[in-house]
């Protein structure tokens, strides 16, 4: 198993990266990591070489760089080389925590789509308020701006077969976000996709689900249009961090109480907050692409850029993408043969 | 100056209803309150007559009937009858903590559009975290499950004389929900609705809001669609009582330490709900109607009702729907007259 690192990518790279894949390797001796980016750089970092290659480039993409133009002008980009490595079939999955934009533009148009797969998304697996271990996928969360219903069916399949096979949930739950929990309600595009989620018989289909009990569990898988679910995930942090601030804010000028109140409901404290970090089930996949790409927030840590290397490892040992190639092979298959 | 009240409306009506009526009254010396509903239901919470008129009616519209069939069929309910009597003249506004649905059909059936607005739609002052007194007013919070360019401009127009006209807010900055802050983001309904919103004169478009940012006080008026606002709306809403939730299951559980921890830190646990309560100021509006349609959550509190007939108070005593009147007349004329 070879995973292809973008060394460079993220708020404290190479640092967090290489001090992450380190921790991966303890645990992990049968992965070999691809390290793309500045060898002098990356080296500070290294404490065993064990199944380490470095590869190295000097050019990196930079955070603020247009994703489709870096990708087509960078080419020796760490991002790139390393995208392209899994595309020669050097490497199994890509890893960045650096520019999003690019790295769906990298998987896009040099790793590419699986046959029949309209358009990927982007899919993280959230957390269930209460229940530290559970979550639920949650995809588009942003790779599209406008969706049609058939995107939709696809995102459903795609992260059934994810929740199954990676999260080992046997009949995984799909929901539908929508704007009301009868199955009349809804736009346009909900109501289609309410049909065709409705009709597909590999599906579990449980209906509609409303954002507000999106964090309760009421789904192991909630489908959305990219729209919709950027600005839902936005403002699930945004509310969070806020209300985090406020509270801080007001606990900081509470004199002695606010200190002693504080120090009594640390554990408590550190626990609604904890809640919240679902990095413990990886980073966000591009979903519907040749190879696992996954990409985390640019201010991952080590423990999370780990976490990540154990969702690689268990997409790859799952054989999900496999499993998914031959289902849109199949799909499209029996639509032919019923026309 | 007369409000009609759907007296029967909500959770606890007509005692949460009523009992805030009369915490109105006793402010507002000059309103005078029409009562739809129960009599005899009514008359237990009434306390003083004096501007009260109650207007008997056995029939109520639930809160799951399905709302157009309701408003039709349902001729004698309170909310109708509260909705004809704005129709007729003999109240300026009107207010119910009922079925939403039915509200948005009586108020588009029976009170109707003002000239010229396509699709109103639902708004509410929502709260800025760290700053009690601030709000920015958003719309459509999901009066509309599809809406185009055009509506969402009308949006833009209709909150902005609300934040000046009812808010005080001179020179009120209306940004666009989007998946990106650049002018260049987004699908194609707000890239053509940016276009829409930064070419027009009267507004003080400042442009794209992502929801991480919504309760950060970055603009003073916020456009979205219907769907989107009712995810964002409903997402915001799930988070907060999430964890409030998480926090106090964990406070319970931490024993001594917990119970001592959550004393000292009344204050500021007390300060976290009250940031998000953002009924100070009032319902939501159902905007671009020839009157105020002012509905409030159904588990609404007679403290939440006074605010709200502030709020009624407030938007007719400051002309706002004469001057969107006269605006939407008269941006016709220019448009016509251009052509």
């Amino acid at each position: 198993m070879r995973i292809a690192v973008d060394a460079m990518g993220g708020d404290h790279a190479p640092r967090a990266i290489v001090e992450g894949i380190m921790l991966a390797q303890a645990s992990y001796p049968d992965i070999e990591f691809q390290l793309y980016g500045k060898e002098s750089e990356i080296r500070k970092y290294i404490t065993s070489e064990t199944n380490i290659t470095i590869i190295h480039t000097d050019e990196k993409i930079e955070s603020d760089d247009e994703p489709v133009r870096a990708i087509r002008r960078k080419k020796t980009a760490s991002m790139v080389l390393a995208a392209k490595a899994v595309k020669e079939g050097q490497a199994d999955a890509i890893f960045s925590a650096g520019n999003t934009g690019a790295l769906l533009a990298a998987g896009l148009f040099i790793i590419g789509r699986i046959k029949n797969v309209e358009r990927p998304g982007l899919m993280t697996t959230m957390p269930v308020m209460g229940q530290p271990d559970a979550g639920f996928d949650f995809i588009d969360m942003g790779a599209n701006a406008d969706n049609k219903p058939e995107h939709l069916l696809q995102y459903g399949i795609l992260a059934s077969y994810y929740a199954k096979n990676v999260r080992g949930i046997k009949q995984p739950r799909v929901a539908l976000l929508n704007n009301g929990s009868e199955a009349s309600k809804g736009s346009d595009l909900t109501k289609k996709t309410y049909e065709l989620l409705s009709s597909d018989p590999n599906l579990n289909f449980i209906g509609n689900i409303e954002a507000r009990e999106l964090l309760t569990g009421a789904a192991d898988v909630v489908v959305t249009d990219g729209f919709t679910g950027n600005a839902v995930l936005k403002a699930t942090e945004g509310t969070a961090l806020s209300l985090m601030s406020v509270l801080k804010k007001s606990i900081l000028g509470a004199g002695w109480k606010g200190k002693l109140g504080a120090l009594l409901l640390k554990d408590s404290l550190k626990q609604m907050k904890q809640e919240l970090d679902y990095s413990s089930h990886g980073g966000a996949v591009l979903f519907g692409l040749k190879a696992p790409v996954i990409k985390t927030h640019g201010s991952t840590g080590p423990e999370a850029v780990k976490h990540t290397i154990t969702q690689i490892k268990t997409m790859l040992d799952s054989q999900v993408i496999a499993d998914l190639v031959t289902h849109f092979e199949n799909e499209v298959e029996v639509e032919i043969k019923n026309k």
